[in-house]
């Protein structure tokens, strides 16, 4: 039997980092429409100033602030009105002193102006005179040309995670299609002799095999590409072969079941054979998450799962995230979580992180976090949940009545 | 001019479920490997009990517990050990007074047992007799059938957003494509003279359309189908033709800018025209959302966005999110937020609420939330902010140092 690597996850975290940060995903270029949820594999820089142009940020009058300096409610300053500037027309139409010039939200501000001065505190007098009621200071309602971007800046830079604004970034300075990362291809094996694929009848003793699809839609969701799925029976050849295969096609192995310590467990051993250097850890200080394998074989990471349906797919949240956002040079992200009042106690794992799941319901009085319970084979558990409640290490559990984080369970 | 009817966004919610909330969106099948993010159109009745036999949860030995009540580390239980379960077959071994039989973690558990005993409790003394050092309880380290899913029992309710722990269920209780609600289709329309397509080259005076690239993208994320997309100047029969046709093509259609009470502003007119009961509401009590119609046109939504991008992109998240929940019998969903300590002072709008846009930036201490300024019609504004702070109506604002829920910004 061999001892087990057990390592938390702050330190499979760093290893992942360690040997994964350079992988190299490869290049493509998408047009915009595409590129929401991809990640930027180039810097952008702004090649024109946004805006091109001078632009009025309200409906009024383009004036000389110091024609309207003394004016009062009781005291107009009246100007001469010798135009109007049109949506989308250049404002040739420059503002001498003593003149004022219509322009609406958005348009271009002639020259000569330094200020807008909203409609509300105007009146038109005749076709050619109107009287302002308030005084205008440098710059009021104006927003200067490249005041949003300047010519030449970096404006997004690479490992980006492209959200819907970047998007009006990227049209603004004329990006009709911008370079993304590959997506990463993930592959899925899921293995047991219990285990028959889903679209087979199951015998006794036999269950249908949930790991493939509720790994390959998790690991979709997160921004990876599904590759080959596969369900196999504890035959260490034919693991072996479906597990070569798949490595050789994706970026990331996932294999779920056979990863604790029993007398048909193959998957170290197969892991093992795959390439240097090999098991990283072999066990996660972390419930439900202890029988967890990373392995670089040859470069690439190959993840055992734990069997359990909800336990693999707790732990392929933390690992599959951590990876996706390394192989793409990005940040990782923020996790969304709402505060909650513990319902129940709920106790700690010794020496272990753990996680416990928990349903959110609202009240009149905020979030209540309740805890789900039930063995860890069972799916319903993680159907039923919300979010997950992370008890530290060394904890004994926590009470009922506190307030804790509950981490949201987004897909 | 008319009247704005202005109303908070709590009415604007509640006037969106009175008009919309039996909207009919129709079904479609999918497959299971599809299904995931979609809404659920049907209430998943489990045809089978899950799990469909009595099953081990630890690698151990099948006993009957009172042959082993007495059992200590110095006065072990004997058993005579009568044979092994192998993973996927039926349990054909049933255990008798005195007997033991082995079975691995996931396998059938023999007729007779009602406790397995972990192996790390027991030692092999001869091929046919174990020692057991420890008392097991009734039902130890067993799932009974049925006892995750009970045959017939409701598992999944229609309206649910299926996650990926709930296509596990799914396919636990044998289904492998389900009824969802398809998925509505929503046109973007951006209006304005001073608004080009995208890719075309603006002249002076003019800008690239944001909004219907930003629109979109947010749309699909949230699980729209983006139907038509039109870039329309000021003209009034030319946006009205468009519109009629996006309201038969979609169910829902955005309308950006030309929605405050200018002079050119004829989205108000067009809507009008466009069905019984017409404009909802025109004006969210919401800074910076106030130029927002909500209009019911013949039974579908019609609404009008403002023009500048970060104010159209942040009302849509409110409304489209709201109204995607409405039409596919969802619950709204939970929000994820961070809490941070505000940095600066931030002012709130009278009589409405705020939106402050900041930045998260994670510190040793915990997360900053840095508030990010600017003209509201700068697009960076939003590209380079994590989340909002909300600051409620008839508040002055927030002071720097306030710790503060920042919702996160998600797509």
């Amino acid at each position: 039997m061999e001892l087990l690597k057990v390592i938390t996850v702050d330190d499979a975290k760093r290893m992942m980092t360690d040997n994964f940060k350079d992988y190299i995903l490869g290049i493509e270029t998408v047009p915009l429409r595409l590129a929401a949820g991809r990640f930027l594999a180039e810097d952008i820089k702004a090649s024109v100033p946004v805006p091109a142009f001078r632009r009025s940020t309200k409906d009024g009058y383009a004036v000389r602030s110091r024609d309207v300096s003394g004016a009062a409610e009781t005291l107009p300053a009246f100007l001469k009105l010798t135009g109007e500037i049109q949506m989308g027309q250049a404002a040739d139409l420059p503002v001498g002193d003593g003149e004022a010039v219509y322009v609406p939200t958005g348009a271009m501000i002639p020259d000569g102006a330094d200020a807008i001065v909203m409609i509300e505190y105007t009146e038109v007098l005749t076709e050619d005179e109107i009287a302002v009621y308030r005084p205008s200071f440098v710059k009021e309602n104006i927003i200067n040309r490249g005041e949003d971007i300047q010519a030449g800046a970096l404006v997004l830079s690479a490992g980006r995670k492209l959200k819907a604004a970047d998007l009006g970034v990227l049209t603004s300075v004329g990006r009709l299609e911008v370079k993304v990362f590959r997506k990463p291809v993930v592959s899925v094996i899921s293995t047991g002799d219990e285990i028959v694929a889903p679209d087979q009848e199951p015998a006794m003793g036999q269950i249908r095999d949930i790991n493939t699809y509720t790994l390959a839609a998790s690991a979709e969701a997160a921004g990876f590409v599904i590759g080959g799925i596969h369900v196999c029976g504890d035959d260490r050849a034919k693991l072996g072969r479906i597990l070569k295969d798949c490595h050789e096609e994706s970026d990331i192995v996932l294999l779920s079941g056979g990863s604790s310590v029993g007398t048909k467990d193959y998957s170290l051993e197969v892991i093992s054979g795959l390439g240097a250097p090999g098991i990283l850890c072999h066990g996660l200080a972390f419930k439900p998450g202890k029988p967890t394998i990373i392995a670089n074989s040859g470069g690439k990471p190959v993840i055992g799962l734990p069997g359990h349906p909800v336990s693999a797919l707790v732990v392929f949240g933390i690992i599959g995230d951590y990876l996706l956002n390394l192989m793409n040079c990005a940040p990782q992200r923020i996790e969304g979580r709402v505060e909650a009042v513990l319902t129940e106690n709920v106790s700690g794992a010794p020496g272990r992180e753990a996680w416990q799941m928990v349903r959110l319901v609202e009240t009149p009085s905020g979030f209540e976090a309740r805890p789900v319970h039930g063995e860890s084979g069972l799916i319903t558990l993680l159907a039923e949940a919300s979010g997950t409640v992370r008890i530290p290490r060394n904890t004994e559990g926590i009470p009922a009545g506190t307030a804790v984080q509950v981490f949201l369970i987004e897909r």
